[in-house]
């Protein structure tokens, strides 16, 4: 029986388990990214571990989330990083070179490599034909240490493309149309393969759009195969010799097919205020808008940037609403500025940001009150935009520009014919901006620089005998990360502070909980469905650990989230009968008797809630390591204790 | 006996009093401009006067200062002021297109016309030979309605320039040295007048460098003639029109002279923390830099760009440096986006920020903890930069770019040869993003759009028959507005916000002071010489108007901070013997007894000390109608009883 593409890459990466679907293995990690909001978090980590060097092949550093700078914290939070990548061989992208995913794709990504990175949107490298995958800072302080990365064996969604997109039908449309399938829990547990002839009409850019946004899906990644296409993007890149082709074999056998004929595609928007919430542009022209945001790890290549000047050229930009753009890379804007593209978008009045993630984790450029705001970018979860009551829609590039001129959302096929856009045959390459770690002999000439928003690490304790805790927090389905530990340009500052930023964790839920969770020492959350979707971020786990919480019990869970909890030491456990969750209110008294016996032997943890007078049952769905973990107090305290 | 310029233009608009240095008169504003930190409360305060349009030749509305956009109410307030200028007259220059004093320069300014705005910077325009000074936002909402503006008829001051600026030296350097030979008191009550061989050697842009940081020598204004170079700057703004030649008359007197020959200045900078502690490069050289910043109202021309991107081309910022790049217009970046010099900058590995305010306001790009960091700005107060450690130099681009590369402050001579830069024949011209108002016959049709953070402004009450008040806080010398009320990315949003914004007031000196005044519900300030330097911004006076502070009591106050403080019936008094300064305490139980009375008819409050039980006496310096104005409760009061 033949392969899928992902199957060939993990297999060869496989250093521990079998490929037995469902099962935990371990995969080796050729490469690892870090963004600065996580990146600094998962240096300190690493730094603990010991390690004086990285083992992986290629690990970068990337500034591109606090970039705007309100505050000393940011910017020694960068020269944190800096400092630390110097000394222990990993390469740092400086704060302008652009958005980690952006660059990675153009600079270091490779065929057939394993990435993970403390990003969720790392699956943009899946665009090359790499399993690149989000996990938490942690993992990837451990990768960087060779240790091995623990993922499912995941199932293998096929999604057969046919046919070619009409012209201003973009790729954007694809992976919205693979959202509306799937919907936001629909790739949980799967990697999602882009197989068929619709594959070779998609350049790499745009592949990576795909696999970018099907972070969304809350699939393990995303891959597409690797072939002539991007022979000549890497090629173009001048890095031609890291090409080698790759695809699924002929017959081999997928879990889930989903076939999409390119051509029946029209331009969609994600409505508000979730990513699968999506409706096409014809249903929503001629609505009213007040903002347009370009940029963001899922749009801002080259290719996106190109047709939106395209758009823009002679035009100015609606009087009710404000244009921003913010290009993907250094090399991006380098091009856009030499080629007479950026010239015309700031002719037709678009506001230019830095080339980084700007907007699109709420720094900056937030919205009117109740504003109606297009983003290209790939998460509208409420709140995410920095203005609580704003809606925001998911657009392409192409939607986005037609409707910052018309001032209302608008067709871009209304456009007519469309040019064809090309990518160059050579990209204007000047990696200055990368500066490469210090020979490994010369690292103790290398002083770490710390500034004081950088505390230690949070302790965990390990897993206690009797959990007797009140619920100090219970909440609905489909909470995302963004709720948890919310980002946005006060908050992503603390990222290296675990108790101040501890401060604001729930508080688009409940802003008293973290006062309420410190008051009670020791909490119990309840969670609904797909609890912790969204991005990465090892701090929706670090700031519940500092505030005692001991145990997340839900409906389901999102698969970073959970693995974050557990490198915290944080038990997460699955109501067994669904039903429960209703009975069980906040600040009721739970009771666990006998947990790390449960935790070490059994699936099932059995609960009283001391409150309601009754007992039910919780599942536990674990690997032999994660229960290891967890009796241990989490990651850190196992890394050390097997060190 | 001949006219000075400034004589010329004042006399050509006075419509009360007479030409006697010292006295009051009034004049008639023929342009006013706004930015949206200060044009949100001064367009709130026009609409409270009821006049339903400008009565000016030009006003405009610029967007630059709160143009990150971290929150809701920046977006509010950007919509409330472009719907207000729709609908009363005024022109609308939209977020993106640049720097008010920048764009005004470039799109509007007008030889010998007078120009008040509400930004501290205002006489930038004094390089196009207009009168134009930094006003309170009531004064600007004032003068939109017709209203007289009032000013002390002031002193002249002849700076003769002679020679010819050396190669790497530059106009930043000529402010330098005037500031550092007049400090940052020297200008107070004065107009700084340009003349001499040596103007004929610097463009308009180089003039307006010199005028725009003439703010920080507390002048009234600074002024060049308007000569041919100023025809030219015109013409290739396609304004040759508006060109008329102006300039003193050979036999004018002066109250002081300044010669400064351009050939014996060297490249300087105003270490920390004040505009006038200016040192010669060559003192500084090869000090280690963390940051530089290039732009803002002071140095963000076409010219200085260019002369950027020349040092810049081919180089790579320094490893351990930031370099962050704003230009000051749409017109500028769409220029150097033609003509090769951003991607120069770009390739360099500067990051470049939306064309604004930015860092030079403490929005953003806030350097490391205690990091030196060099800017083209014009003031390096305490703070200000968001870094409370932070150490700022101010220097020319020319030194910013060149130390930028080196890693070090770095003398730009060093560079050799000069090429000659040159203003284009022609600039690019495209106002697409000033709006322009409504017809008035259609004004009704415009709704103005109010976010929830616009707040009313704070009520001030007519002056009490006697005030008996603790003294809330007591300050010492050369207080500015910063310290006053800070800017910055945390709190520029609350502008429109009086209430909200209170709770910082004087954060930077005594984090109690607003709560410790509301409790005392009346109080009286006691404060240093030059009190109320810097910035032009009225929330240093309504700020404490809405935390009780009936009076301040100071050695000496900063011009427009004192009609700040009029203006808010706060009022202002200055010790009779500077020795009674140190007599008294914060906290102690003030005294003064028939204050209606005094200060309708005395230049002398007699304020008794209850806690020490002493009396003394404060002088009061103010003008019949400034008498009028604290009687009424501040000029809103006062206008609405004369209307």
């Amino acid at each position: 029986m033949g392969l899928t593409l992902t199957e060939k890459i993990l297999r060869d990466h496989m250093v521990e388990g079998e490929s037995v679907k469902g099962q935990e293995i371990g995969i080796r990690i050729d490469q690892t990214l870090t963004q600065d909001a996580t990146g600094t978090m998962a240096y300190l980590e690493f730094e603990a571990m010991g390690v004086p060097r990285v083992k992986t092949e290629k690990s970068v550093a990337y500034i591109d989330h606090n970039t705007l700078q309100s505050g000393f914290e940011n910017a020694d939070d960068h020269r944190f990083i800096g400092s630390v990548c110097k000394k222990h061989g990993i390469y740092f992208s400086r704060p302008g070179n652009g958005i980690c995913h952006q660059v990675h794709l153009e600079r270091f990504g490779i065929p057939g490599k394993t990435l993970i990175g403390s990003d969720s949107h790392t699956p943009t490298g899946g665009g090359l034909g790499m399993i690149a995958m989000g996990a938490g800072g942690m993992d990837v302080a451990v990768a960087m240490g060779g240790g091995t990365y623990y993922i499912t064996y995941p199932k293998i969604v096929k999604v057969e493309l046919t046919g070619k997109l009409n012209p201003w039908v973009a790729a954007k449309d694809v992976i919205l149309e693979v959202l509306r399938i799937l919907s936001v829990k629909g790739g949980v547990g799967k990697v999602i393969e882009y197989c068929g002839e619709g594959v070779k009409s998609l350049s790499v850019p745009e592949r990576a759009t795909i696999t970018n946004m099907g972070a969304e899906l809350g699939a393990t990644t995303s891959i597409f195969p690797s072939d002539e296409i991007t022979r000549e993007f890497l090629r173009a890149q001048d890095r031609e010799a890291d090409y080698k082709p790759l695809s699924a074999d002929a017959d081999a056998e997928y879990d889930e097919i989903i076939e999409i004929n390119l051509s029946e595609l029209e331009p969609m928007a994600a409505c508000p205020h979730s990513p699968d919430n999506v409706k096409k542009i014809s249903e929503l022209a001629g609505m009213k808008i007040d903002q347009v945001c370009i940029g963001s790890c899922t749009n801002s290549s080259l290719l996106d940037m190109l047709k939106v000047a395209y758009i823009l050229d002679g035009k100015t930009v609606d009087p009710g609403v404000s244009l921003s753009i913010a290009p993907g890379s250094k090399q991006v804007l380098n091009m856009i500025a030499e080629n007479g593209a950026l010239s015309k978008m700031i002719d037709a009045g678009a506001r230019i940001l830095e080339s980084a993630c700007g907007p699109c984790i709420g720094m900056g450029q937030s919205p009117n009150s109740g504003g109606i705001s297009l983003r290209t970018f790939n998460r509208n979860f409420e709140g995410r935009s920095g203005t609580k009551d704003g809606q925001v829609y998911l657009v392409s590039p192409e939607v986005a520009a037609v409707s910052a001129i018309a001032g209302v959302m608008t067709d871009p096929r209304s456009l007519g014919d469309m040019p064809e856009f090309k990518l160059p045959e050579v990209f204007t390459i000047n990696d200055n901006m990368v500066v490469p770690p210090i020979e490994e002999e010369k690292m103790d000439t290398v002083e770490v620089l710390r500034g004081p928003n950088i505390k230690p690490f949070p302790v965990s304790e390990p897993l206690l005998d009797e959990i007797d805790a009140k619920c100090s927090l219970k909440v609905g389905d489909n909470i995302t990360t963004d709720h948890i530990m919310p980002a946005g340009a006060k908050i992503l500052p603390l990222r290296s502070n675990i108790p101040k930023i501890s401060e604001y964790c729930f508080a688009v839920c409940d802003e008293e909980f973290p006062k309420r969770a410190l008051d009670l020492k020791r909490s119990i959350i309840i969670g609904g469905s797909n609890y912790g979707q969204g991005s990465s971020r090892e701090h929706a786990a670090l700031a519940p650990l500092y505030l005692g919480v001991k145990a997340v019990l839900t409906k389901s869970f999102a698969r970073i989230h959970m693995a974050n909890l557990i490198n915290a030491g944080i038990l997460p456990m699955t109501f067994a009968n669904e039903a429960d969750y209703d009975k069980v209110d906040q600040m009721d008294d739970l009771y666990i008797a006998n947990v790390r016996e449960q935790v070490k032997n059994s699936d099932i943890i059995k609960i009283t809630d001391k409150t309601k007078g009754f007992e039910f049952e919780a599942k536990l769905d674990l690997s032999e390591r994660q229960r290891a973990m967890l009796l241990a107090g989490g990651l850190l305290n196992y890394t050390k204790e097997n060190a």
